[in-house]
């Protein structure tokens, strides 16, 4: 089987966010207690930012905690969508420090914005990762 | 809107290599130059391995490199499928140490079982991670 030549395109920070700007699943990146750690989590784009949820005290809860206890602490960011069969898709990688969302006010923010935690039940800590770096890439054919 | 209570369920090893058995795109998450990162690939399962191929000297190729020269470094391979409307799906995590595949034989072996580059174009280096750790969780709904 031949394919027409694939084409990689690094995309600006504008388009990044366009295509990210509606939401759904993504995936975390972070450093965790068994090594480099990456997992799917419902996000929605807030005010520039990336806002999830997930449930206090599950590992992820445990290791992004101990994380961020230290103030270097780094984490990534993933979305995607590929249409396998034309070979065509973007991925967008955001690169920045994560925290909980203390406040309350913040908090009833983010349940107006729509943010959902999908796997759901009593899943109430918000987690924002506050973008440091923002690069992207397509992959297409030439004619 | 309302959901039936979505359920998380552990998956065992098996389970998680059979879901991952066809290959195809998949996010590999290592420590890099600019802090965690996720990059998707597309891989598949070889010989209960997962490869696939980069660019040499692209930045990920960099990255990789300059971790594998510690024995110590390990990656994390993260594969999954959703149903956003139906709120279903399933994500496998693969913790393990990346090599580079220098020998000619296993090169040949790999093309031969169809390791395909995607995004294409010279992209002749192989990659391969062997799984010390697979887990993975499946959502659904309850009735």
């Amino acid at each position: 089987m031949t394919y027409a030549r694939p084409v990689l395109e690094e995309l600006d920070e504008p388009e990044c966010l366009r295509l990210i700007a509606s939401g759904g699943i993504g995936r975390i990146g972070y450093s965790g207690r068994y090594g480099p750690t990456v997992m799917p989590v419902n996000y929605q784009l807030y005010q520039g930012t990336i806002v999830f949820r997930t449930t206090p005290d599950s590992a992820t809860d445990e290791d992004l905690r101990t994380g961020i206890a230290n103030a270097e602490y780094k984490v990534a960011f993933e979305i995607d969508d590929f249409d396998i069969a034309a070979r065509t898709g973007w991925s967008v990688l955001i690169q920045g420090s994560a925290h909980h969302v203390e406040s309350e006010d913040e908090r009833v923010s983010m349940v107006d914005a729509g943010v959902d935690p999908w796997p759901g039940g009593g899943r109430d800590l918000f987690m924002r990762i506050t973008p440091s770096r923002i690069t992207g890439r397509r992959v297409g054919q030439t004619g």
